[in-house]
C-alpha cells in the first residue's frame, strides 16, 4: 500500500522520511496484540509458578520476595531470549513480518523507528540481551529456587546488564532527540511515555533493586567467611 | 588548514566525506604523544604503589594478584574518569583542541573517527563509563587495600560494565562495516590492530578475569554463610 505521492509517506513511522523496506501494515488491531502480549506473561506467570511449587516440594516455602523474583526472571528469559531473539533473528525484514511477534514489533515501534532501521546500536545491544541475558535469566530462577551458591553474583551481572543496555537506550535516542534533532517515536505523547518510556522503565527499576538485594546479600556472605576464617585462626 | 579543492578531504580521517568541525592537525609528533601517555600511566603506577604500602604499613602485605588489581583499577579510574571524562566534556570540539589530551584523542581517533563526529553511541556509553566506572573503580582500589566486604559485588559490576560497554563499541563498528559499508579507521592496519583492537581488549580480557575472580569468591563467601547458618541451626 505505498502511497503514489511521493511527499507523504508510506508508513505512519518517525521520522516520516525514513525508508522502511517491505513495510506492510499490521492486519490485527491494537487490543489483539497488547491481549496476546498479556495473556503470553499471564501463561508465563502461572507456569512458572506450578514448576517452582512442584520443585520445591520437599523443602521449605521460598518467600514471597523470592517467588516474585523466579517469576520476574523467568519473564525476563522469555522476553530476553523469544521475543527480543525474533527481532534479532530478522531485523533486517520487520517492516514486513506479519506473525503476532512481528506485528507487536510494529506496534512498539510507534514509539521507537530504530527496530525498523537496522539501527546499528539497537541490534548489537538486543543481540546481547538475547543471547547472554535471555538464557541467564533463566538460569537465575533456577538458582534462586535451588538457593544454588551462584546465585547472587549471576544477579548482579544480569540486572547491571539490563540497566547498562537501558541506559544507553534512553541515551543514545535523547542524545538524538535533543542534540541532532531526531525523534523516533511519533508526536502522541501515549506512544512516547506509554511504550518507549514505561515499557522500558521496568528494566531499570527492578534490576536496580535486585543489584541491591544482591550486594547486600554479598556484603552479607563476604562477612561470614571473613568470621569463619577468624574462627579456623584462633581455634 | 582547510583544502580549496572539495575533493580532497581537510583531515585524515575515515570515512573521508565526514565534517570535523573546526579540524586543526595534531603539533606534538606521535612518538611525543605515545611517550607521555606511557609515562602517565607509569606515574599512576608508582604513586599507587607507594600509597598502598603506606596503607597497608600495620598489616600483612598485599598478595601480589590483588596489588596487580589495586593497580589495574587506579589506572581505569584515571583514564575513565580524566581521558575518557575529557573527550564526554568536550566532545563537540575534539576535532580542534591542542591540548595533550585533545591531541592524544585525535592520535586515537584515526582508528575511530566516531570520537570527531559526536556519535551518538560513543558519547553515551563514554558518559557511562566516565562517571560510573571512573570513581567506582577509585573505589575498588580502596577496597581491595581495606579488604572491604563490598569489593567483589562492586568488581562484578564495573568490570561487567567495561566488558559490556566494549563489546557494544566493537559491535556498533563492526555492524557498521561489514553491514552498513562504512568503516571508521584509516586503512593502514596498525591503526586497526594497534589502537582499536588492541587497546580496548584490554577492557574485555582483564575485566573478563577480574568477574571469574570475583564470582568464585562470592560462591566461596555464600557457602561460607550457609554453613554459619547450619551451625547455628545445629547449636
Amino acid at each position: 500500500m505505498a502511497s503514489t505521492d511521493p511527499s507523504t509517506p508510506s508508513h505512519p513511522y518517525y521520522p516520516l522520511e525514513i525508508e522502511i523496506i517491505g513495510y506492510l501494515a499490521n492486519q490485527h488491531s491494537v487490543p489483539t496484540l497488547l491481549a496476546f502480549f498479556a495473556s503470553g506473561c499471564a501463561a508465563v506467570f502461572a507456569f512458572t509458578y506450578a514448576i517452582v511449587t512442584r520443585m520445591r516440594a520437599g523443602s521449605s516455602r521460598l518467600r514471597t520476595s523470592e517467588l516474585l523474583t523466579v517469576l520476574w526472571f523467568v519473564l525476563c528469559g522469555c522476553i530476553h531470549a523469544f521475543f527480543e531473539g525474533y527481532y534479532v533473528y530478522n531485523f533486517r525484514a520487520m517492516g514486513g513480518l506479519q506473525t503476532v511477534f512481528g506485528q507487536l514489533w510494529k506496534e512498539y515501534s510507534l514509539s521507537d523507528s530504530r527496530y525498523l532501521t537496522q539501527d546499528p546500536f539497537v541490534l548489537c545491544m538486543e543481540t546481547i540481551t538475547a543471547v547472554c541475558w535471555g538464557p541467564l535469566s533463566f538460569a537465575i530462577a533456577y538458582m534462586i529456587t535451588t538457593e544454588h551458591p551462584l546465585r547472587h553474583p549471576l544477579q548482579i551481572i544480569v540486572s547491571l546488564g539490563q540497566i547498562y543496555g537501558d541506559v544507553l537506550y534512553y541515551g543514545t535516542s535523547m542524545f538524538d532527540h535533543y542534540i541532532a534533532g531526531i525523534s523516533y517515536s511519533r508526536p502522541e505523547r501515549y506512544y512516547f511515555w506509554g511504550y518507549y518510556f514505561l515499557m522500558n522503565f521496568f528494566w531499570i527499576v527492578i534490576p536496580a533493586v535486585l543489584v541491591k538485594v544482591s550486594i547486600k546479600a554479598s556484603v552479607r556472605a563476604a562477612n561470614a567467611l571473613k568470621q569463619l576464617e577468624k574462627g579456623k585462626k584462633t581455634a
